[in-house]
């Protein structure tokens, strides 16, 4: 517990007082197990409506989870996944896609954490070559590691490309409403693309839930039973659905993503001209990325949570999350500007 | 949501009110992610006390989960594990031993669900050989999948055979707590046997959460990496760590226990005697099973939920729960008496 | 080197004189590796027409591997595998099915190593449960490892069972030519009910080399990708396609099948009515599977290579090769009889 | 077949005849299977005395089974591989590396195939973090998929730094010998610094084998049981022995190399000074990698079989073998000329 705000991760926040409330409302007699219960069936019926899917949507717990979940659908065991360099799949999740799936990764290097057509079609050698792994799926994050998104327009330009070259498209949408805040359009906008995608819960304000969203119908078959063999099929099953429907409730899951993007938007404006101070990338999400002085960043850690995210460029990552206050940011733009002055 | 009480399984209840209060409370504030939070070093402190563990102890969401992260610490890809025949990881995982460790699981046909080590020395041919899986793990599940469990001399039989043969013990202790509560034991006493267990909370009055425990200390090492790896980290550690706390604070757990296994043995206490329904196993945890005439299962099943176990033999399952009352196993006692007695 | 001829195995015989001399010949000059030469393409095109094969066959290395490759074209990864708890792929490839492919074998106790539709239908349990791995794939032994053979009337059963049921069937056909020559009919009657199927050359009298025959064309296409992966793609192909041009050219084959089934009858001839000497099962291929005074076996052991197949049983194994002449029968005849008589 | 000598591969070419007579000599009479036979023992007491090799051999058909089987012995699940971009291991084995094994590759750009100490340095961020894979094990390629070599100082200075960062080294030999060659040293010099290596057959003149080289003793106990998992253990071990016997006796496979070799100088010496033919890479094994007009690929492709490297680049591969003649190199070296003068 720190006493004050974290900036290290939004995963760091608590979860919003809704979902506590929706828990302890879910917690009144039996329940039919796996997901065969009302608060699942209106959950999941919800979601499908929200993303225009027709295929299915399967509650995971973590993020890691529903990347491999989500992958899985899309794969055989000799194709490979485009991916960016600093994607959390390739970077965060200790080598899931490998042992969990089997999985190669053709990583791409990128300068803002974005796939173009481009650059997934420089990994296109080999293709019918039985000593290549074949390439199958791409997949995006959106809002990116690095806090940038993808506009609509190159959604649908990556959407043509791959279909024009016979790959699917997975989104890790673990802040998938943050770009959707931030491009100010629907979950169906974002999702029109993919074939399959996951929406992050817990870094909007639950406890701990995330979702894997089928599009298309005839992916879904497989998924209640890869679910179950990778561990995630839970029976208590209303306690994850719920998370989502006070997500849902009133458009919750905008309003903390939009609070959250507008507190990065003021970190940013806060240390903008600060000397030494610069933004690595461009704030489009609820992550600020800037680089500073190593002294500076140390003399900050003393008092604030956060991560260096490069310290060969010295690059810092600051995260806000649904909870954090405008005195949070103030007061810690404050600390920057006193560091950089001395 | 059945309206009646459902004898289906202990995991169609719902969670404590204890745990869900303890859920609200950890609500405050931010906490650092992955478990670095007081929340978490209080609670796993407490379970690697409660259990004499001088490894670690690590959670996750689901029993499939903690036997696969459990059974990883123990084998190497060639080896194999000797289970029963009824184990729920031999049946009722989908294969996740087999595709997520890549081990073989070595079969037992078993009368009441439990190894013996004449029934283990069996399995025992070939080793050394390269052709052959190598037996390494044995698994028990405590209590079993049958309702019934190890006295503690059979557990301390069972470990000298292990130490012996050089094979490491696994316990799927997805209801430990009910065996604890039967045999008058401690969590200790039901660990000293074995090399890694798991202790479940989720239908012992938890929202959803197990814990994997490693009793000796070398082999917890890789243990945060494969949890990470199997999809089982999450980021908002306090809220599975406090549903443990509210479990273990005053014994919460073992009243949970107790009083799930009072209502299976008032529940066979009421049904001895009636004609065509006879126990088929005997009742030492919160299970009772039972095989009655395939029309009378029928019948009964227009207003209860249970699961017909075996319908060859026409064997049934009736699961108590931490929250099945007096008066709800006297309504099904009643219905049972008339269905029989028409 | 035994002096003796073995009576331990049909891969401890050498190879067949015209292997050695096709190697011999195929050694000149260059070839495009990886199978794109004329040898490789004669050889696969011979093999397409005696199994009516509208896919494609694929050489692999041992029997190992052409059971893992077979199965992973027909298999998704919660997908099982039902077998005799007899069979190869179950008890002598060291968990490569469970490790290479991820898959469980769901087994099935069987009197003479043979599955039937009714020993299939009794392991269906639990379709469409996500808690269960799918039945996907039957796989028999064509000789089984009890040297039996399925007639085509059971095979003709076996296939018609397994397509209602939307099973797929694979048959382990290492010791596929001393079904045929024991039934005397054609290799694609042998495969016609087969999805995909293996054709070992190795215990045939090649040097090793075994073939997947895939009958279905759309099951083919992913075979070089999933050959290469599981590290049975070789560079110089020729070397195992001249093998089987040997092998088919003037039918020797079936020539080699026909002879070692042959001493196998003599050798139960020979022992028939031995005091203490008794068939465990039906001589159908090229072994004779007997019991016998533990104390003969031995003293037969002292001068003669065979294997004990279980020594509670007291059933050995005594397997005959191409190369088995009458007198090597004769001897060792004469020395069961003087061991039996002593 | 081609009708003039390919540049295309080293296994485009036949085998040695010394091969081919040591085949034919080993096929006399029976031989216990699995390699418990007197030409394997023979032929894998010289391999380990000539890498001085305290641990075991271990024979295997191809270069990526021999690299899954060797890097099987070093890694747990959640342990990765740090290779260059261009390591066979990473483009070349249809992803067996995290399909068989599980493992990450963690990729490094070099410009010449080979890695450095700095470069290794620079993947070794996030060790003891979770979330990442760990670095475990260092693999190299001797001579390197871009025809370069390792000095003996380089393998020095990799070693210590492997030791020193307890990372472990690979060394994928599938051209060791044209690596000894080139550097005038013993196998043992080569693998001093490795725990385990291959040592390839096949590009040496055999029909088709390849060794796993276990350098240290307690690193080849699981070997038996991981080759025969993985498909490899052959039954009539002793074909491959003999391939290894024929290529140790005399130093065939040195002197098969240095011939090789040979005639890459020999064509690398013919091209000099041609205008718009530019050495691409030093030639220090049996590759000439080479720039050139891409209309005069094309025309020499016409006649002669040989790889385009890099279609951007224009770089093209011309490998030589055991069996190129000078005669073979003038030709081509001619018809370079002619082309390139046109």
């Amino acid at each position: 517990m720190t006493q004050r705000k974290s900036f290290g991760s939004d995963n760091q926040a608590g979860a919003h007082d809704a979902v506590v409330s929706a828990l302890a409302r879910a917690n009144s007699g039996d329940a039919v197990g796996y997901g065969d219960d009302p608060w699942t069936r209106q959950a999941t019926a919800a979601l499908r409506t929200a993303f225009g899917a027709r295929g299915d949507v399967f509650f995971v717990f973590t993020g890691t989870a529903a990347n491999v979940l989500g992958l899985s659908l899309l794969l055989r065991s000799y194709e490979g996944v485009i991916c960016a360099e600093s994607a959390h799949v390739n970077v965060d999740e200790c080598g899931a896609p490998e042992r969990i799936l089997g999985s190669k990764l053709l990583t791409v290097t990128t300068p803002d954490g974005k796939l173009t057509p481009d650059l997934i079609g420089a990994r296109l050698a080999g293709r019918g070559d039985e000593h290549r792994v074949q390439p199958r799926v791409v997949t995006i994050s959106q809002a990116t590691e690095l806090g940038t998104c993808y506009t609509l327009e190159e959604l649908k330009s990556l959407g043509e490309f791959c279909r024009a070259e016979q790959l699917r498209l997975y989104i890790d949408g673990a802040r998938l409403a943050n770009a959707a805040a931030h491009l100010g359009c629907s979950l169906a906008d974002l999702a029109a693309q993919a074939d399959v995608l996951s929406f992050g819960g817990t870094k909007n304000g639950a406890m701990g839930v995330e979702t894997v969203v089928v599009m298309a119908g005839e992916l879904a078959a497989d998924a209640p039973f890869l679910r179950k063999q990778q561990g995630q099929l839970v029976s208590k099953m209303r306690y994850l659905a719920v998370q989502f429907q006070a997500l849902l409730d009133g458009d919750l899951w905008l309003r903390n993503a939009s609070h959250a993007n507008a507190m990065a938007q003021r970190l940013a404006g806060g240390i903008h001209g600060v000397p030494g101070v610069r933004l690595w990338q461009p704030v489009e999400s609820n992550a600020v990325f800037a680089s500073l002085d190593p002294a500076h960043i140390a003399r900050l850690q003393k008092d604030w949570q956060f991560y260096v995210w490069d310290p060969t460029a010295q690059v810092v990552r600051w995260m806000t999350a649904f909870d954090t206050t405008e005195a949070d940011v103030d007061a810690f733009v404050a600390d920057v500007r006193r560091t950089a002055g001395e």
